[in-house]
């Protein structure tokens, strides 16, 4: 890789459960909003990517979804990528345009990250990960493998539920500042323990819903921004992505070895440390996951991640804040759309827009995502670190 | 792009109707192969891209066909691209591990093309791009908007049944020689013109079949062929892909500008012209669309390309033999294999492979392939080109 990549704008659309919404029109009205704030046209794009996953099992259109967007925004006969990973790919997505960019191939991608799930066929069915039938059918959905990582994480480390609640708490108090949130009214702990259970220890308020949305991403380079005449901010100063298989018989449930590695290379990639980052989004389709990932991401001593969201760490004004959009759990989860929405939250707290859930002087910011059903699925992990190069800090 | 990409192995499956295969067996399969042919195994990648158009809505899993392929083939941890983009999408996962290759990423990728068509559910349903659900119920599907080319070009042009005819024959006289190809009885040109009539002219025999079948590729850099001690021969001089929206309103049918513009900047990429191509793989989902493309990929002047094949000048041993591994028409085309099957066509030619179906002293080869369907809904066009830059001609 030979050029530098730049965020040169981003557009994100409110997510929730919209009944008059589709792909066309979600997937327009977010990459419009990143044309507009990157102060371009669709005729500027060279190449698009495209991350959704459901498309095709939930709306009959497993391929063209990138090109039917670009067409909508007034792009064509440019390069169009469409990536799937489960809930990775929108990150993959950031991910082909960062290839895509940094390689010299073209200077100006859109990168769309979309998905409608409020209006899925057989919605009686459990919203497993692809493929897993059988699993879903005698219960082995996502929640109960996250409710038995859970248990273990208790067991091995001394973990408390109320830790495991309070990465719920936390998440709901930024996203009752995010306007662009599906849930947005605060709540307690003890609304998180009094809620449905799901799967225990797992309650309702522990995970995150299903629903509609899209964001996007304008990607440059150097050569891209003097062409078009602007000055972007922010450096994508790494963008990782791995895929494998996490086997039952070789891990303890607690921790995801290929979400450790992906994170390794993207510290190696960006030259930062875990100590460096100042802002981050993780994966937390489940309160649990967001404290096995603290540690996979070198956050926090294995085994401390209860004690890191408890202490308030991870919280606005904290040491390290984690999820200031919500997360999963509150902006929401449309799959595709989920791992461009990190990227739109991450750059605008690096350029200060943040408003009232600004972190202050954030310079340096971590998106992480993981996608695949975890245990018997062939997941993907995707870790992107952004970094405010020049200029003064937000 | 800083680098020089290379094909340093192939494999492929048997094509046709094969009850007991699935997306696993037949990409491992192929997958297989081609690492065989490279002379590695599968810990030596370190990317993975795999075309697999329909595995959602066929079979339930629309990401992680790649991730589950890999896997099987010993590969973890890796970066792993699913390409879906209709007809295209092989040559989506090719042109993505070109990138990754050509830009410094990566140096050793596994290209995988897969499909299984026999099974799939909702056999009643006309097979339309995705998303023509409403097109296809009233008729207007692939071979309906095919038929209206053809009813065209034999207008403007004054080309006959007879022409269009004489591209199913001869490609059927190629697969003869193909042991993989699906079909590969003999048949007359009284056969395709006494064929069950589809939607005319186009009868039975001017279609190409539906099936199950697999393909793969291994590209490396030259650190990667040095590190893995082997001396690949065939040099990827230029992937292209171009997506767009073919309007009504602005064409006659007769042409695709997307494939014309997508094969000008090939021809840029590989600093080739059309009269330097020995021997090329065209889309020709229906006979008429072989025609169609010579003229769009300047293998003839628009309007000739009738009596292009009608002299014999794209049959083995012609001026520009096309489809001598039997085409789409004969190879068969499971969707995400097809853009792959190609690539290893060609490669066998480049390299003497070929046996009795081998072009003598072909030094270099174009593949061409489109996806989508092309009136109406929003299509990819993907060119390749192929070249033996060291040692003598096969």
């Amino acid at each position: 890789m030979t050029r530098t990549v730049y965020v040169a704008g981003t557009g994100i659309t409110a997510f929730g459960k919209f009944a008059t919404a589709s792909l066309g029109s979600l997937g327009r009205e977010a990459g419009a909003a990143a044309l507009a704030d990157a102060g371009i046209q669709g005729r500027d794009i060279d190449v698009v990517t495209c991350g959704c996953a459901r498309s095709g099992t939930l709306h009959g259109r497993e391929s063209g979804v990138g090109q039917y967007l670009g067409w909508e925004l007034g792009i064509e006969g440019v390069p169009v990528y469409n990536e799937k990973a489960f809930c990775a790919s929108g990150a993959m997505a950031l991910n082909v345009a960062h290839l895509a960019i940094g390689s010299g191939r073209h200077d100006v991608a859109l990168v769309l990250g979309v998905e409608k799930m409020s209006s899925r066929g057989g919605r009686g069915r459990p919203l497993t990960s692809d493929g897993m039938v059988l699993e879903g059918e005698v219960g082995f959905t996502p929640p109960a493998y996250y409710a038995m990582a859970a248990r273990r994480h208790m067991a091995v480390y001394g973990t408390t539920r109320e830790q495991i609640a309070a990465v719920a708490v936390k998440n709901r108090r930024a996203a009752v500042d995010n306007p662009k949130a599906q849930y947005r009214a605060p709540i307690t702990l003890d609304d998180v323990l009094d809620s449905k259970p799901i799967v225990a220890p797992l309650n309702l308020l522990d995970c995150c819903p299903t629903g509609d949305g899209a964001a996007a991403v304008v990607l440059v380079s150097e050569a891209g921004a003097e062409r078009l005449g602007i000055e972007p901010e922010i450096e994508v100063a790494a963008s990782v992505v791995g895929s494998g298989y996490y086997r039952k018989q070789d891990r303890d449930m607690t921790t995801f070895s290929l979400d450790r590695s992906t994170a390794a290379k993207a510290y190696e990639q960006a030259q930062v440390a875990p100590s460096d980052i100042d802002v981050a989004e993780v994966h937390d389709s489940f309160s649990v996951a967001e404290i096995l990932h603290y540690e996979d991401l070198g956050l926090c001593e294995p085994g401390m991640g209860g004690k890191l969201v408890q202490a308030g760490e991870t919280a606005l004004g904290g040491r390290i804040p984690v999820n200031t959009g919500g997360g999963l759990l509150n902006r929401g989860h449309p799959l595709g759309a989920t791992g461009v929405a990190q990227i739109v939250e991450l750059a605008d707290q690096l350029r200060g827009r943040s408003g009232t859930r600004q972190v202050t002087g954030a310079r340096t910011a971590l998106a992480h995502i993981s996608g695949g059903f975890q245990d018997g699925d062939f997941a993907t992990s995707g870790v992107t670190v952004l970094a405010r190069r020049h200029g003064t800090a937000a």
